[in-house]
């Protein structure tokens, strides 16, 4: 990287690294913090969920993916997988460096202890981010008087690729996790799996009012501003920045998913196959 | 295999393929139709689940998966998978033979035509099952009086892995992909995922008196004795057979939601990592 100028590498793309469709609430967030930069995300569908696999073939598809991502020439990878994040970052920093690697567990711990210092926080996540116990170890690094719980919820993943984000089915899938956290009364319910963004009404409306939601999103968004003027490698002027989509199996899958992630449809045509 | 005894391979193994758990099912029926076979079984966990995944990524992982069995010795092949054997049936007859390949669709599709000639099936399945119109292709060629139509029930898969089989949510679940057949008024249906007979029950009480529900799992069982009595390669005597579990990752979970579907524990001492 040092051999380039400042110019070629401020029009690299950034990476933005998923096991599928879920990683797109981030790179949404990202396109609209960052409006001028390019980016290129990648979606592992052919291996998903990442959720329930063991950390061993958890590290091993995060490296492949980034690999991948690196062959392309990015100035910084995002890691918009919470599982991920959780389970392979320190591999991925080193294999990255000197590209800079950006986890959603840490912003999402962030935004949670903003929200509610000292207070009590619920972490909806994965099984594999909840065994590592990803987000009580980040909350408190930044907050010892923090309490954190850690409910895993695969149905919720679940629900939100089938798309039925309200209605009774999500309502009552949604208070039986949370009535698994049974008496702990969160004042922030953290959502530490880029899925559950889709379904924040429901959750809202089940956690009832006094509870603040947060997710990694808008503060990965910030992080990933604030690295990037740190490099001296943020994007300046007037032309909007592109947005490649990848993807390791399905494209037609990816477009009808994917688009309810986005925020906009999507057709087969938008997504790109890619082997690892 | 024409250079063995008669005897060396009728004590070869059945191998029995899965995507991840739902496989055990269909194992059980053969373990219970045939006590004295030894079973190998292996699950791919580390690339479950199928069927929301491509057909040439089904393909691929299906005759991996097969090439592992076929390594160890196996007498005939079982695709405990209705996603695999919608998909990949003629390539893993042409991968594995003459060593016979028996998938567990055409056993469906015959249970439910005994069940009801010139019925009305509605089948219970995955994306990639519906998508390629497998049940209803096995049943016309068999009954051309019969109607068919395909369902695809994508949280049914989540609800079994969880564990959630009755109660609330899952009546709620199957009640609204029932309703999504709105009008079809089935005399059969087939559940034709690997993963669904968990939920029996409470489909059973949500379709109704009248409605006769048929899987895979006793049908491939009986398919799987006659091709070994053609091939006059059934282990007698009065040893019981062994059986040994593989999966491709999560030895820990493969125990723990395996054991639902086989109808004991398992710990993950019981459970042999391989790679594909």
């Amino acid at each position: 990287m040092r051999s380039m100028t400042a110019n070629v590498q401020n029009d690299l793309p950034i990476g933005v690294f998923d096991s599928g469709v879920g990683g797109l609430t981030v790179l949404d967030a990202i396109r609209q913090a960052l409006p001028h930069e390019h980016l290129v995300y990648l979606g592992d569908t052919a291996r998903l969920p990442y959720g329930t696999k063991s950390p061993a073939s958890i590290e091993r598809y995060a490296t492949q993916a980034a690999a991948k991502l690196g062959e392309q020439g990015i100035k910084l990878l995002v890691v918009a997988c919470n599982t991920a994040s959780a389970v392979a970052l320190n591999a991925l920093r080193e294999q990255m460096a000197p590209v800079p690697v950006i986890g959603v567990v840490e912003p999402g711990a962030t935004a949670a202890v903003a929200a509610n210092t000292g207070g009590k926080h619920l972490v909806l996540a994965t099984e594999a981010t909840v065994r590592l116990g990803a987000y009580r170890k980040a909350v408190e690094a930044l907050d010892p008087a923090a309490e954190v719980r850690e409910e895993a919820c695969e149905m919720l993943v679940a629900l939100a690729e089938e798309g039925w984000s309200d209605g009774e089915i999500a309502t009552a899938i949604v208070r039986r996790y949370l009535d698994e956290a049974n008496g702990f009364a969160p004042d922030t319910i953290i959502l530490g799996c880029t899925h559950f963004p889709l379904l924040r009404d429901t959750i809202a409306e089940v956690a009832g009012a006094g509870v603040t939601l947060v997710d990694s999103a808008s503060t990965t968004a910030a992080v990933v501003r604030a690295t990037l003027e740190a490099n001296g490698v943020l994007r300046s002027g007037s032309t909007s920045g592109s947005l490649r989509l990848l993807a390791t199996d399905g494209a037609t899958r990816f477009a009808r998913v994917g688009g309810r992630f986005l925020g906009h449809s999507l057709t087969y045509q938008d997504v790109e196959l890619v082997d690892l």
